[in-house]
């Protein structure tokens, strides 16, 4: 059986409930998510078996993070415990025009304290097929860049595919290095990236006139698969943004010669958008070890993410039959 | 004054709040409904007299599903109490490209073991002006399947108008007999149908190839009327999903020759949409008795469903001024 | 700095939860509002320094009122305690095409018994730059309308800025008096209006057959200001309701001669209406005190409306930095 | 079947959740009740046949008020309306030592400005056994007063049964007449009375320097009975209030020559105190037509008041059933 | 390490909010539990390997119990998938003198059906040391009972200590099988039995005048151990009922010659005493597997209950850190 | 008029509901407070003019933290913005036997780091009457400590009354200095101490066998003086923990000479007992400034304290009236 083998901080999301402002509201909905356990969770609920690592304060909320973990199925048997608190962010959910917003509490955390070679990548990743990080990893502090880099390094090794989801973030990044001085090493052992043009501009200085113009977006690509060989496919998606509520969404895999692209879909209203690219990412990956081909791939990654956009919280809880039906169709007709 | 008699289960609801999942969920709002009890509660709300009879256990969430339509001001004098157990159903509301999903629970309930000859028709259906069934009591069980034909018979002999709603459910049918053995008979004592050429299909073998086609439509229910001769008219709705949240609705009626079809609305969003057919059945019941043709008739009926789907629950608590209202085209004002 | 006084009755508002109806509800939600409040709380939440006068009973339901005003940062030095109970009203939130509907308790208010001379407006008014009063108050009781004429004749003496929001309600005006022979007095000493040919027919008797014709309407705006020449502006909004969750908003301002209007919003879904006519008011004050001209005031004003439709409560909680990332053109995307 | 009958205002019931303060909350939950309406509700839960007499505004408030005395199974068919709001009062539930508060807003109710004669007294008490008021409904009104004396001299007439609470409210009392100049002609044509010292001095000038000596409260109530012939019993209860949660409860009935006394209860914690009395006063009249003795109904009376204080509301929703449980001993043993 | 195997249903529990009644409820919360499952999870907390057989129906209900489980660490890979629906009880929790009240309906569920031989006991039991049931499972059905029967057969000829709860229920055994016949070869097998005088007398015919005599009780123990003699230890609760949120436990054992009994605790007010039972038992497992004596064993398993009574839901979310801070007299003291 | 300034760090309380435990949760009830504001919002409740330094971060977290003090009438014009986080604490709330847990998460918030010198002493202090710290913040950074110092060095300067809660936290004081090294010079300043025999071994290495012994803690408090002779008494409270819910308490005043005593309440149920120390401060300020004597002060002092344990949230929302009311003896009767 597969099992993929994800590694990034898990927040405390606190949001408001329903449409509140954060000065209106005196009581915050709490639950779990982070970029890469968002991933692990999603497979999971694909009937794959993933494993999640990461470091959670060894106190009561640390253990509801675990639980939350747990209970989605996810193997918590690598989770390291130290430090003084978890991360958090409060979200307020925005609606029609008004956009939601996020204030980030993520600083001194469990995770952003962690320390090079606590980790044993050797046997964690021992038995994987696929190891996922992100790009906010490296971005938090030193001890979480060398962790991850550990990580790869060992899954380059051990020839489990990797894949790595860029996601520059500028207000990150504030420890004394740049992404452009730690992530090429990083991707360099990637067979898998989850880029737009934008983090290639921020990253790796690959810059475009015109990104909306698809010969461009292929140039991009092409460079960044040229200063990257091994990487093989660039996965995305192109979001329009109507309304807070309102969007349409396309994903797209990059090949190394021709961007293939998944039907169009339109989500109105959305339930929760935070973790929809992760949602994107697990059913990609989902996709490419289950499925025959990029396209159908690509239909599985996107549908999975728009599915997730109707399903409260930052994690994917959604089956493969549920993509498959949305993907066959079946865009809101009750089942019984 | 007009009394509507109708008869049939009633389940307890419990549904997920907002968009959460069932594996997301710990608590339930609950509710109580029932196919015909809807009707029943619908048209007390449009200010007829209304009558329900079903079976509830004798215990205190017996006594909660009599007290629901208690306040809804139908008549529960009928109502027969014993059993163990009131049926259930989870309901879990979609949102967006997300279906809602039903997992029933009402095998064995006090309903579904009531038996035959234990209600008293004749006295019942004194003074009654109206009798309403629906598809689902014959599916049940024999004794439900027995009980419903008592009422049909009855209310056949006193001249009562009789509609039943086919609604054909292929998972219930599981107590040895077919709808083609039981539903016949039923159905050849009724003056209104609710039915579509789905039931058409799966109940009396009445086949086309295009229903959406309007002439193959109007064959289909032709073809009805010439094997019940009883029936005089056929109404049923046509709705287009969009999404969860986004139907479209017509409503229409057969009078033996011409598809009498009422405006389209849009309805954006569905707050719930559980009922909305039963709604449509109450809002032509009202219009025949009370109105003076078949194009209002429809028209309200459509109107009275519409306005369900803006109403949480399965029953609709609307009255008449106000789904005249939206017949005239108040589709949002604010009312001071 | 800039000081704006408004004065006029807040009232208790208690809203059913959610699209629950009245019959439904065995809650409700509790905040505070009214017409002129609304638009001192949003001047606070735009910087400038707001001050509000009203009357509230002396128990604990006025002091919650007033801690209401007090969190939002509005002066609340000026209100006055006594009478035996707080206005309240009841809002049932509509959905889709189901209107929402609001049931007033408001008469023999402590507001509604205000009593004449008990205002020192002279004190209140010193410093003031700008003065705002609606056509609710002289409406709702003799009292209020001598302390209404008062305010703002001694606002007109001082020199201050004058703005009525004319706000016909054909169910106030209960007390004996006619907005006709109230109205005239208390508008001839106001710089700007907001009125609509509505009220300038119910109020002034100025009619007009074609009111959404822009030729006939600068005809009515025009005579108003030749009745009342100290009226140099008059704004308005132009609402499409498509449905309760779904208007069109336009904002429009004559100057006496041309209507400036303002780019149109779609609002879908709207959270919260009430109060968007309040927010527009406010919007235009703002842009009237800080921005360069007419026309950026009266994108302002529209802004700020819109966003309004997406807070819960009659008040409006948004910065002049959200107002100016609309207007930019940011109507959905996170903000991190 | 006994048949009782009672007349009296009901008020919405808006409660702040828990132990939250008024200022502290932002939403109440909604009930509904009343000194008389109560007695009712509690009546129907005993399985005795009850009608209650009010008026109510004729709105989705009032609809609500009447769909809240149907579901407890209460005879709405006499009930009234018109009138522009439904009295309300606002509570918080202290909590410890801290006192529960409430603050009353029912001037200018439907009820209060009820219109002699406009009630059909006679049709109404056709087939009752008892009717029940209180010293509420005098203090109200001239006009709720007058409606009052029309049912009890309908009562007596009919020879009815008559009961009445006297609940002396000095904040009351407020049209122009005092309680000594209307209550004695009511009270004159009852046969049981709800009374204490503390109403024997404020309404009939009977007075004693020592209420709590037994001796001295037998004096009173003989009194009483000599002032008003009819009258054959008096009961009442005797609450030592601990704290706002600790209650002790007796119930006491004077037979016209001796106190019998019940069972003395320790209420920790109280639920909701409100509607305590009237539980003890249904409790009575169903033991009173249903028991056997004097002692047995008293026991009945406080045992059912004693369950009120554990039940959410005004209302008493427990059956006999249940109190007989509780007069057997079975103070908190789980039935499963 | 440790590893405790047990077998029983789990029934999804639908709990009214607060104190409210089953009338007055429109919502449930809902959590799962059953009488052996709470001894898992009980036991996970307390830091011991525990696995958890069952039956749950293949849907989403069914999904969402075993995530429960597995939020709370207890093994959930022998749960077996089948059936239609899950067993449900509906719970009122009691205020004061009102007791709690439990609806159940948990016939024809998954477990109720389970099959004997569909369990692979031999593998299961596996490294097991402890395994334990209760009388409800053969109480349910006969298929529940037979599994029942392999598993405690195959746990003793593995030599691994077995302990039955008897937990006599007269409502269930419905099958066809009295206690009588079934229970005695299931208790044969066990190394300690949970059973008080009251099962003795209805499970085994062991009779006595006086159970709370001592001497008496004594005797009947002894004449348990004295038919089945490979039975060491039999232990139980002694709990006064003061009220429904106010009680005494005291928690004794039976060592085959002697009543060692805990410290009693006082508890009030009460949270939630489902569990409570359950809770004593994994309190006497582990401190029977890790602490030195009986009475250290008892006083565990008696602060262990002690504490479940102050947590919501049937699980004792509590660790071995926390009971000891009970018995060593923390009682209350804030914990930073 | 008196004007009090406190100063101190103020943090987001994020509380389970009810009686969850943080592995049960997901919500959490926020509110804020801090044991410096607390005294603040309660002298401002009291009718005091009251005032609060503290930073915040300029987020729309720190922004409600303002609106919170500037709804309860709180001073917050010297509030100082800057900084990246607000500090917060997790709250369980405990119930019977079972103690509440706070997980606090404040290093690096926004106070922590705040800067000497950044804070004008001198205008903010002008027009006091009173100043009060406690030992909290010169624990919590060196920025800390020394604005706290220069405060009370400003205060001592212009003769405005100090206290000092000296509230010994050993988890605090981890930036380098021990509370030995800084706190005499602070307390040196101080007219009034808030100290425990506990705090005098901790802070002033004033020890005692025998704490409980009165003529020992005489003794204690004697040594203080000598030692710092500006202070001229010294309060506290003796809290006896029955449980979670139920506690008995003393305040008692040493004027140099004799322990002065209170009255002992019982307080059952405990509502929530954060802040119940800081409200007896805020009662002995008002009794200080306001009443006769130390006796009157004092039991003002311990009835306020008494009712914070009966209301919501870290502040003591009560007035003069409600204080006074307790201190007559009405411990729970209904105020209409």
């Amino acid at each position: 059986m597969n099992k993929i083998v994800t590694f990034g901080e898990i927040m405390m999301r606190l949001g408001t409930p329903g449409n509140t402002r954060f000065e209106q509201s005196n009581s915050f909905d709490a639950t779990f998510g982070g970029g890469e356990a968002n991933v692990s969770v999603s497979l999971s609920h694909f009937g794959l078996e993933s494993m999640h690592i990461t470091r959670f304060p060894d106190n009561a909320i640390g253990h509801a993070a675990t639980n939350f973990l747990r209970s989605n199925k996810v193997d918590v048997s690598g989770i390291q415990y130290g430090g003084e608190r978890i991360g958090l962010y409060f979200l307020e959910t925005g609606g029609s025009v008004r956009p939601s917003k996020i204030i980030y509490d993520r600083k001194n955390s469990a995770f952003d304290e962690i320390q090079p070679g606590t980790i044993d990548w050797d046997s964690i990743l021992d038995g994987a097929t696929w190891f996922h990080w992100t790009g906010i990893s490296p971005a938090i502090s030193k001890g979480a860049a060398v962790c991850c880099k550990e990580a790869i390094d060992a899954a380059h090794q051990k020839g489990i595919t990797v894949s790595g989801d860029l996601n520059y973030r500028k207000n990150l990044w504030r420890y004394g290095k740049t992404p452009q001085e730690v992530m090429p090493d990083l991707i360099s052992k990637c067979d898998l990236l989850i880029a737009s043009p934008w983090d290639a501009e921020n990253i790796m200085g690959i810059t475009t006139d015109n990104p909306d113009n698809e010969k461009e977006e292929i140039l991009v690509y092409s460079k960044i698969m040229k200063q990257f060989p091994k990487v093989k496919k660039i996965i995305n998606t192109k979001r329009t943004t109507i309304s807070s509520n309102h969007n349409l969404l396309i994903g797209q895999l990059f090949d190394g010669k021709n961007i293939i692209k998944s039907k169009q879909y339109e989500i109105n209203p959305i339930v929760d958008r935070i973790g929809g690219g992760d949602a994107f990412v697990s059913g990609y990956i989902y996709g490419n070890l289950i499925l025959k081909n990029n396209q159908e791939a690509i239909e599985f990654a996107v549908a999975a993410s728009v599915l997730k956009h109707t399903i409260e919280g930052d994690v994917n809880i959604t089956n493969v039959e549920e993509v498959n039906n949305l993907i066959k169709g079946n865009t809101g007709k009750l089942i019984r």
